[in-house]
């Protein structure tokens, strides 16, 4: 233990799961909860809601206000030392702007930031770093961005899991990967923060893909195929973002693409799974409490595809089928049906 | 059905299946067969060695010797438009050095090729094209090379499967492509001969070292962490015989590495799953009738990494469990324990 206090903003799975493999390097871990049944599981030591029936460590602690956490820190003595922001990526912009002070301090004190958001913002377009750059003008290197093939359930099962996390700043970066190192979790670091964060948004929507795929009786053959060929697709919305292809192959893009299209727990794929049942996107997404990000990614991809006349035949094909009540089995025969192409171009 | 007599040599599973999809497009496809077993099942409509229980379009028929082959060529007045390779890797040398004049007419005549092989040959590291470019320097156009994610089994049973199909000649590939095309199976064509048949070989390894992991209790987050870190490797080997990046990430490269991790009909996979039980490569290879190709290109992928001087750290583990017993857990570990570095470089 090398280091004094951690902060995640927001319990969800994957927040807390991060809180885990902290509480390896620091010597606290304060959970700040918004949510009562949430904060009340942590108090006891498991997050009763998100990863129920797997104990905490016993350095993590929960706060459902800020009066609480302060005086942790205050107590402890314990400097705070990272910011780890689990928040959905719709959350962020009021969030943050209403902390914001409290956020420049900690920031101004040294403190560096971990955010876990993926998506795209499907009403501006934007992206986590977006939101974090413009109210944090001053302290863009202290930002970090982590996403990758990390079923959170696995991570606490300190199952090996490797993530990218991507920033500005070398040394930045190099700080929370060691802060975030065990001998099961490892985070190879990146400057293609867009690229990162995009291959961590449009991944969700080829898991949606996937699961609609496996739902209609299609194979192993087909599954991967339509994968590979969604991932070239990817790669140029990340060209007019100006992010590197690699990353796009690397763990924030194909890893976790790999991790959430054959992974049974993925909730974008049980979603795909439930809509060749033939039911509602709006139906599956009301009986559920857990976020579908590739459900509203979907159509910020559409959006940013029109924006920037990228070529997308199959996410357009996933959007119709979302959006516009398409059938997925005329789609795959709509996008069989063309004449010999190359691959790459 | 628009062309006249299409030729398979070798009925082996994957063989058969491009017997199949051709028989859509040809009015006779003639599979060539060594094995008497595998013959006697052709002519009574299956492949009973390799494909059980699958019974074979009507216009795909056997031929044990040439005569017999002829005889089937000449009675349907067929011009031979078409010839597949389904022959393993290493039997590629022997067998078209010693029938060189009958290709050499058939290539003469404007028949197209097309090459099934994978693998790279552990003795002189050459790959499937350098053999059919050194045989037949005067044809080198007419050779296209198919590699992708294509389970046979999936194949023949309709499911949609898209693979890469690489070659010199522009023509050449939108006809064999042409020919290989129907409402299931789709060959995206490209001229980057060596990234496909380099993915193809590689992604056996990984397949293995994808069993050993699944094998070892290791789950999701690993196996697509692993499989990952080894695609970046794969890279390497590719940019020493000036393959494109971009082919690694396509349907012979990452669509394959794909299918054939998660799949459970890989015998790659198999093979892993075994090795992590404990058992030696030798006693499992000798307990099968299929070859484990994976097994040889891991040698080949060793000697390649030396004489290019590649850095190929998971490649190199994975010679090291096959080869001289290293221990697979351990050599895990050993991957774990490095310092922060950038994921790409």
């Amino acid at each position: 233990v090398s280091h004094k206090t951690a902060i995640v903003i927001g319990a969800g799975a994957f927040g807390t799961c991060i809180a885990s493999v902290l509480s390896h390097n620091f010597e606290k871990v304060i959970l700040k909860v918004r949510s009562v049944d949430v904060y009340q599981g942590i108090c006891e030591g498991e997050n009763k809601i998100y990863l129920p029936g797997i104990k905490l460590a016993s350095n993590i602690v929960g706060a459902h206000t800020w009066e609480e956490l302060d005086k942790i820190v205050e107590k402890e003595n314990g400097k705070v030392e990272l910011i780890v922001s689990g928040l959905p990526t719709g959350a962020i912009k009021s969030y943050f702007s209403e902390n914001k002070e409290r956020f420049d301090k900690y920031l101004d004190e040294g403190a560096a930031f971990c955010s876990l958001s993926k998506g795209i913002d499907p009403e501006t377009l934007e992206l986590p770093d977006d939101y974090f750059y413009h109210y944090f003008p001053d302290h863009k290197e202290s930002f970090t961005f982590l996403s990758g093939p990390s079923f959170a359930k696995e991570v606490m099962e300190k199952q090996i899991t490797l993530v990218s996390l991507a920033g500005q700043g070398r040394e930045e970066l190099i700080t929370v990967s060691k802060m975030l190192s065990t001998s099961y979790f490892k985070a190879f670091i990146s400057y293609d923060v867009k690229g990162v964060l995009l291959g961590g948004a449009l991944k969700n929507i080829l898991a949606i893909a996937g699961g609609v795929i496996e739902g209609l009786g299609y194979n192993h053959n087909t599954r991967a195929g339509m994968i590979t060929r969604g991932i070239t697709e990817m790669l140029r919305f990340g060209h007019v973002m100006n992010s590197r292809p690699e990353t796009f192959y690397g763990l924030a893009g194909m890893g976790d693409l790999i991790l959430t299209t054959t992974g049974s727990l993925s909730r974008n794929k049980s979603f795909g799974l439930e809509l060749a049942k033939g039911r509602k996107p709006q139906e599956i997404i009301d009986s559920q409490r857990t976020v579908v990000e590739g459900y509203k990614t979907t159509k910020a991809a559409y959006l940013l595809a029109r924006k920037y006349s990228i070529r997308s035949t199959i996410f357009d094909a996933i959007y119709q089928v979302l959006y516009e009540g398409a059938d997925p089995k005329a789609k795959i025969e709509e996008l069989m049906a063309t004449p010999p192409r190359f691959e790459h171009d």
